[in-house]
């Protein structure tokens, strides 16, 4: 890949992770604070009006918009629809796009810590895990590589190089001050990253890392009618990154009964209990633990 | 006071705060656990139109509705003030009571733990509170009772006795074992308490025990243009009924400064951060530990 020049940092993807629309707010206020030598960064504020109504969204997740098939479908014309062409347009088109590289900031009601989501396993998106780890001990790195960028339908896949920064525990609509630094801290380790990777000046990094590999999403119990009959376990509840085997209590039904875990791999759940997935009746997510070498 | 008869357990008061909402479900599939010898018991689904848009409210918060001139104020038309006057005529009218106690079940998003908020410091209360921590001791007393119950805006004070059962923390729109097992067992113990009293058969109480009374909420820091330039502190944060005396930081500022708490009494903070307090950008509580004596 040649040298990342043009980089957007991305927020109020979701219009109540409050983190990222406040950064851009101080952000703007001191631009000073992003300048990186080589480097154009830009500012985006991606749903204005979820803000402004206090939501995720007004009438879909605008993080799920970004496949290539339906940013090319004009069908799709309600709001956050409207902004995916929008930002695609500002920042793309995808495939061909005037931002080299996207950080797009989000926030989860999960106890996920300070989370890096890297969309490829290329040399900088590995090197890049590796760097961030180094700056930030507390900060976990989670690979989500099952799909090319064309597929998929995140806001930071419409550059070539995008990555999501993901911190909780928040509450929606809400500021936290750890949760803001670590923010702020990530943010800023990534551009350091990004500028000491194109300048060939990155410091010494360790030969190979702990991870986590997306593998699937589970749902909620529900009964024939959809209706939820359970909740995550107390057990799992807080315990985002700690494993799950096979026999493990994983869901209390509000009956009293109990749901163990089946799967056939030690399983490392994350967005567990997340508010905004209850939407879909989704759980949390499970990873696997993968060892990243740098070579 | 007379003997209770007629209990009314309330939850969804608030649409967003699931643990009253989902534990209703249960209860009306399984009456039996609510039956005490010589009570009555409904129960009520407050807000079911806040719980199926999932927000708080639809058009103004349901749990400020209920002082005697707003009830009388047919003025007052919104989706939450209707319902706030057909609640009354159900389990009121106020003044003049069907229901002898009622139970209002909430969530919080701030670290509060299980939290009975009583609203009258009669015999009745400070004994429920004496009991309530003899089986919960990890629960936590608030007497909100600076004004008398005809002046309270709460739903609970439609009855001539009422109290909140207030837990946290939880993020808006999800479900937590731990929060709704705490709510669950704070419901149990206040019913029992009840039968317990009218039959005056309570247990040995202590003489007395440490409780918190409410005395202001103070207010995130704004510029002249009302919009938001601090946040509280991490220092506070997730610290409720943890002491601040003169000089504590209190909030940070987004532009890195720091307001420090000049109060001239130790407060007690709760409801720190609390999501649903940004609409009026409240910070936190405040109160005064307390003494209560049973004589």
């Amino acid at each position: 890949m040649g040298k990342i020049k043009q980089v957007a940092v991305v927020g109020g993807t979701h219009g109540n992770e409050f983190s990222g629309i406040y950064l851009l707010k101080k952000w703007q206020r001191k631009p000073e604070l992003l300048h990186r030598p080589g480097l154009s960064i830009d500012t985006v504020f991606a749903n204005p009006k979820g803000f402004e109504e206090n939501k995720r969204y007004l009438d879909c997740d605008l993080n799920r918009q970004f496949t290539l098939a339906d940013l090319a479908n004009n069908e799709l014309t309600n709001y956050e629809q409207s902004r995916a062409k929008v930002i695609n347009a500002q920042l793309g088109p995808k495939g061909n796009a005037k931002s080299d590289f996207i950080i797009d900031l989000h926030n989860t009601t999960s106890n996920m810590g300070p989370t890096l989501i890297l969309l490829k396993s290329d040399d900088f998106n590995k090197k890049m895990g590796a760097y961030v780890l180094a700056k930030m001990p507390e900060a976990v790195v989670v690979f989500e590589d099952q799909v090319s960028m064309e597929e998929h339908y995140f806001l930071a896949s419409i550059a070539d190089q995008g990555v999501i920064v993901e911190i909780g525990p928040q509450s929606q609509s809400v500021i936290r001050q750890d949760v803001l630094d670590w923010m702020e801290n990530m943010t800023q380790a990534i551009l350091d990253f990004v500028e000491l990777y194109n300048s060939d000046n990155l410091p010494e990094l360790p030969s190979s890392y702990d991870a986590y590999s997306y593998v699937e999403s589970i749902k909620l119990p529900m009964d024939e009618n959809g209706e939820r009959i359970g909740m995550v376990h107390k057990n799992v509840q807080d315990n985002d990154f700690k494993p799950l085997t096979k026999g493990d209590p994983i869901f209390t039904l509000f009956d009293g009964g109990e749901i163990t875990y089946q799967g056939d791999y030690e399983a490392y759940p994350h967005f567990i209990n997340e508010a905004a997935y209850y939407d879909n009746n989704l759980a949390m997510s499970l990873g696997k633990k993968i060892t990243v070498s740098l070579d």
